[in-house]
């Protein structure tokens, strides 16, 4: 690995360089004013992989965003691993709160700051400069294939359809997904799964006309009030959720899984500190890292209505909107749980306001065993590269095409991911540790190696 | 009066067209880019004071926005009117939902439409032409004041301060107001009250940081949810106000009282279907009108955290935001009121959470006796020219200057308002009826006259 380790020290600022080019395009997946730079992203995304070593390189238009793929076939009774990332964002308001453009790139105490330095532009783009390295000095022991989609942060509406039709062209031994955390430097970690999502919109329509809220007030239902109570009314005292049938595929985890993931640094002050709360909260019974691995949860994205200027309004509002998600855990069935969703927030409307839901999208949950031999290549990269054993844990975040890709590629996925939880994703201020970035790319071959050997 | 009804007759137009020019000012109180317009109306008002035939006519400035004096003294002897009005009008969004532009007044069916038709500029302007016609034809048989203020609907901060000073200059022995509605051109009727207000704005900070809420969701409280649970803990089954002490005060109307009210006509069916709505609401045991009359409520006004965008985003908000108010009865205390709500979402306040409260204005309740010489001259006055009795009824409003406006004059005052509650008050496609317009502009003398008379 002597060569390829010289390569990356030789190239290391033009990967960056080339990293911070991809971070300029705004592929905010999620408005419709970004469809343009969606295209641009995929085009630089394909260029990239054909620069890279990639042949068949290519930008695959769908009724949605466009996906980009790339392989590099070095023998067909070698292994072949599939890459799968996301070039699409998440929106980047709240605008205010960044330190810098989200879309103007600087490095500040040796970290990239942008929207989806991370998620995933970050990430996925190690495996490119993996690829180029490799290639470059003849170090590469698999065939690799590349999905680089742009529809992950609005649940891959289109990559089903896709993974379906290109079974053949996408087959494959394992998949490799970096779009995780670890848990730090020091704690290099591994997510053996991800869960599933819900998300779903509920409108609150009094009447049909904002009022003045002295003449009509006390008189009429109030959406705000009225969407309030339905909120409040979801969790129990204990912080459980109290949608009927919520709970009812959940798989426990078991007392030795649970004294498992006990053993996996946590510092409850650091956490606080971190997010300058006083209190940690969620369902009784569990921990922190159990409330976001193993538990499933409802949490409200956006709520609004009425007067939310300057000031003071005395109206009573005509609508109020919420966004809510839940996250889902084996074996909750995304598709069953937003039914439920959907439902329960139409019945529980009380008389006088009307109640319309809608979907967004969702996804499955996922967990991969730690015993197969695409786990197994990743704990032995990362222990080359880290010095220590990777711990496994469980990720609280959701990538819906998981259970999918199984289900159509008849093979398991690795989580390889190298961001931390403090990254910020979806949040203001996203960014990526050098040092991680690095360190991902040195680590990439590793897998590639380990997984060709056995 | 038969040389007043020519004069109005003869000048129906020009008095539309000089109220049209004064709706075309986006006085907008409440919105600090407005400040240059609410100069420039106070001038116009004060312009049309001076050209009605006011003498002291005068722009007065505040710390806020000024106040417009004018006053026609006719003889010390005779009995002094004092009108108040205001000039300002609530924001005008949300624009979409209007039909023309909030300033752009236009008329529809016999209909002005515009922010500030009816609530007040329309109301306040009926006083001034009706001034303009009793001087052009020497029929004022009164001494005539008026203060039209620029803060209503932002609580009047700077007039108590402007009355307290001015006392001398304001003596009166009346104040009358045309900034209340009337059942109907059919059953015409006369506000013997206002309910006072309390108005707040809550902001729950949780994380730092907008956060993924895969990755923190379940474990960080969510302020949008605690949020929502504090509004929905505000009321209980019965739509009753469960704030510790807030009802202490409230007096309660008696038996007679009551039945007094429900004689007042009221088609629910008609209320519900103006507003598409399919069933009224409210504290249990009292009819529409008793809970916008004789009750007090408490409102969300507006609600916001989160992404409230296009699409959806995975976030758990940083912060939550609220603007609630209470409408306010005799002899609840705006003050005592606005403290009890700020100090209980203060104590609310779950761990993992920070709620500040700050409070945006307010206003006593107010009630004006109906054996008054004041009121019996409205009620005269408005016989004469609707041809039957008003309706002695409660109105849901507030005007918060009324309490200290007689505590500091020693006088009554009288709520003789032309508007209708159908008028869309504070909302989009806010709209005065010509007739209703005009019907005013034509009963004012004849209070002057019945005041002057007893």
């Amino acid at each position: 690995m002597h060569a390829l380790n010289s390569y990356l020290e030789a190239h290391r600022d033009r990967f960056l360089e080339e990293l911070l080019a991809l971070l300029r395009i705004p592929s905010v997946s999620a408005r419709s004013e970004h469809a343009p730079d969606m295209a641009i992203c995929a085009e630089a995304v394909c260029e990239a992989l054909r620069k890279a070593g990639a042949t068949q390189a290519r930008v695959i238009t769908t009724p949605g965003h466009p996906i980009v793929y790339g392989e590099r076939m070095t023998d067909p009774s070698r292994p072949t691993v599939l890459v799968y990332g996301h070039y699409d964002v998440q929106p980047a308001d709240p605008l205010e709160l960044w330190e810098s453009g989200p879309f103007e790139p600087v490095i500040r105490d040796g970290k990239i700051y942008a929207r989806g330095a991370c998620d995933d532009k970050g990430q996925f783009f190690m495996h490119v400069k993996a690829l180029e390295a490799m290639v470059a000095t003849g170090n590469l022991p698999t065939n690799i294939k590349f999905c680089i989609e742009g529809e992950e942060e609005v649940g891959s509406p289109n990559l089903a359809h896709f993974v379906r039709e290109n079974r053949a062209m996408l087959k494959t031994d394992v998949i490799l997904i970096s779009d995780t955390a670890m848990i730090s430097m020091e704690h290099p970690s591994i997510d053996t799964g991800v869960r599933g999502l819900s998300y779903i919109e509920v409108v609150v329509t009094g009447p049909n006309r904002d009022l003045h809220s002295g003449v009509y007030g006390g008189a009429v239902a109030n959406p705000a009030t009225i969407l309030a109570r339905m909120i409040a009314s979801c969790h129990d005292a204990e912080n459980r959720i109290t949608i009927p049938g919520f709970y009812d595929n959940v798989v426990e985890s078991t007392p030795e899984e649970r004294q498992l993931m006990a053993a996996a640094p946590f510092d409850e002050v650091d956490f606080c500190r971190d997010l300058s709360i006083d209190a940690v909260w969620g369902e009784k019974g569990y921990t922190t890292n159990e409330r976001t691995g193993i538990r499933p949860t409802l949490e409200v994205n956006g709520i609004w209505g009425g007067y939310t200027g300057e000031g003071s309004k005395t109206v009573l509002p005509s609508k109020a909107h919420a966004k809510i998600s839940a996250r889902l855990v084996p074996n909750q069935s995304s598709k069953r749980i937003t039914q439920l969703l959907m439902d329960h927030f139409r019945k529980i409307a009380p008389a006088g306001v009307q109640v319309d839901v809608f979907e967004h999208h969702g996804g499955e949950p996922y967990l991969t065993p730690i015993d197969s031999k695409a786990y197994q290549s990743a704990a032995r990269a990362m222990r080359k590269t880290f010095g220590k054993d990777p711990i496994p844990v469980r990720g609280g975040g959701s990538i819906p095409i998981c259970s999918l890709f199984e289900q159509e590629l008849g093979c398991k996925i690795v989580f390889m991911g190298f961001g931390l939880d403090s990254d910020n994703l979806h949040s203001p201020n996203e960014k990526y540790d050098l040092a991680n970035f690095y360190k991902g790319i040195e680590t990439i071959p590793h897998f590639h190696r380990c997984f060709a050997e056995e």
